[in-house]
């Protein structure tokens, strides 16, 4: 990966400790980011201006030969057997992780804040200094430095997120293209002689992702009264003349980085009130956009997004905290082996900075009305961004 | 879910604590069982013979509405806002966390041993007493209580896991048909004029798994050399007279259980060698599964395997620890909402209690001949078993 950890080693310093620690498995992107290795099952990743693995046998040769760490060592190697005699299973693995810290001269180590407690009681018993120091976050508390890291991406993490918004891309183009050909009976939409539903929306986005090398354990197809809740997936019929929220957040299944899209679709006529939203989102969003550069803040882009929904008399949770209605959520986050992952457009975010990927997604909801979202995906560069998004943008389908 | 927490009632009367505590998100399948609920995001559940839940407001409606909880309060019950302001977003949030267990006169709780960190150190500074108290396991150590509650399932979850298996043995069928459509060219299998890989299949699996409301994240398409190592899901071409093992285990995407199954398949003629393998794998599954009720412990029904492998004189782990061929991993284990849990099918195995549902999975393996796994997924009953598995065991594919 020959990611920069260089803020770790200036954290670790801050801390006054030896080094950091990971008891994580590979579904902990941190883990994954430091280790530079995946394993179904957890492992132990310690850097110490190096990167250390202790794994289990079965994952030996393997994480010697995929990993980029200085050395991989196995449990086998600290007597792990005759510990486990003497002592039973769970003391004898912790002895195991204590003899790999000492062999390396650690005596303190800083972890995560989700480190597993039974791990670092088991260390502290065995004398070794086990802290959860905070680090500096992109914008807002509980980062820990990792993600830190992680938000600024290399030049191969970004060609992940692109290759993952291709896939995405091809997905909404599946999920447009049934909206397109189903017809409108009542004021339901049907296609092949049945209602279309979101979940037969999202079902053929996956099958077109998993074509693509994708992934996803979610996608959010919603209309109507679905749509004005952000967090609703969507379910049930679609119904014509209401808008479409479709969001796409796939992931690349061998690189395991993200993409992230939305697009709002109307099939029949949209309301003369939906058709403001849509050109006051897609504003907001060129709003935002045109803000994006290094020493800008996630904070800035914001409240370009918020002033332009102010100034049409839409309500946001900067001008009212308690409103159930309007632009109700952040501008967008950070995206990589997490869909959600540092840095924050919101209230609060840090500066931006060249290799942060972001998405801006705009969007006003009202349980009367429904809702409108529109996202794209980008990477902030020495001058400006790059857009990874170049779905097109229209509200009614045709 | 209507389970039975008597054992967790007795559990926290012998650790001498108040009540259970869960720090996670949905993801976590102990927090899945006990709290009746799944949120992207962490959130707490106390057990105190009772199942009380913390959520953020986000949450707090679908909550209400989706738990079995006897209660659900929200940060704001216990004036997040204030704490915050005054002690910062993380200790203002441990604060929140004590108040809510001391309104329920709780000073001392058990958590799992991957209890995060930073919570418990917090909740200790508020002079909440926090343990990782080991639990009975069935069969071996590092099993919380939860995980042993939950390795017997309801009337209800049993269904989950046939409903799971349906969709598992038409996954089997798309890949069994692709085999079977694919030609041979030179001893390479060949589809649709290209060379028929183990992405190809893995791909039509997943697909057919969408399209039956199952999602998985992996499977196992693994031919010739790839198949002889149990852990390598497999790629490349696939070869005409070599054994293709595929292992599927999908999960339901409402429910959220898994089934298991594993089948071996051959295009082509397979050497007597493997053919040997195959009817010897068979036989020893056969001979597991004729064991299979209350009261016989796992460690028995993984001895018949390795008796019938012995006998025909393949080695074992039993027979030589140090082994790299021959049957070289467990005969099964538990299968729920996750794809590996209690009860172990191995050396050390408990007792088998009816509601326990396993896998039943012999193989035998060698880097110079390839692999053969014959795998089926059944429930213990109060006098033998009900095998959830109807898909045929035919090695050769014609």
């Amino acid at each position: 990966m020959n990611s920069d950890f260089s803020a770790l080693d200036a954290f670790l310093d801050d801390a006054g400790v030896d080094g950091f620690l990971i008891d994580a498995a590979g579904d902990d992107s941190d883990q994954v980011y430091l280790s530079g290795f995946d394993a179904p099952d957890p492992f132990h990743t310690l850097y110490d201006g190096e990167v250390h693995l202790l794994v289990s046998s079965l994952e030996y040769g393997r994480a010697k030969k995929e990993s980029d760490a200085a050395t991989v060592d196995r449990h086998a190697d600290y007597e792990m057997r005759s510990l486990v005699e003497d002592h039973g299973r769970l003391e004898g693995g912790r002895r195991v992780l204590a003899s790999f810290l000492d062999e390396r001269n650690v005596g303190s180590v800083a972890v995560p804040a989700r480190f597993p407690l039974a791990t670092a009681d088991g260390l502290r018993e065995q004398g070794i200094d086990v802290r959860t120091p905070e680090s500096p976050p992109i914008g807002r508390g509980g980062a820990n430095v990792i993600e830190t890291i992680r938000a600024t991406k290399t030049d191969e993490e970004i060609e992940h997120v692109a290759t993952a918004q291709e896939a995405n891309e091809a997905a909404m183009e599946a999920a447009e293209d049934l909206v397109r050909a189903a017809t409108v009976e009542g004021d339901e939409l049907h296609y092949e002689g049945e209602p279309l539903t979101s979940e037969r929306v999202k079902e053929e986005i996956e099958v077109t992702l998993l074509r693509h090398g994708c992934a996803l354990d979610e996608t959010i197809v919603a209309c109507g009264a679905n749509a004005a809740d952000p967090h609703d997936r969507g379910s049930g019929p679609l119904t014509a003349g209401e808008p479409i929220i479709v969001d796409i957040f796939p992931r690349d299944k061998s690189t395991k980085y993200h993409a992230d899209m939305t697009r709002t679709f109307c099939k029949g006529d949209p309301s003369d009130e939906i058709r403001e939203w849509y050109d006051l989102t897609a504003a907001a969003k060129e709003a935002a956009l045109a803000l994006v550069e290094p020493g800008v803040t996630g904070a800035d882009v914001h409240d370009a997004v918020c002033d332009v929904y102010e100034d049409a008399g839409e309500p946001t949770l900067r001008s009212d905290e308690t409103t159930e209605t309007g632009f109700i959520h952040n501008t967008g986050h950070g995206v990589g082996l997490d869909v959600h992952e540092q840095p924050l457009v919101g209230p609060g975010g840090g500066e931006l900075e060249p290799g942060h990927v972001i998405t801006i997604e705009p969007g006003l909801y009202d349980p009367a009305v429904g809702g409108v979202r529109i996202e794209d995906i980008v990477v902030v560069t020495e001058d400006g961004y790059r857009n990874f998004t170049s779905y097109p943008e229209a509200l009614v389908v045709e």
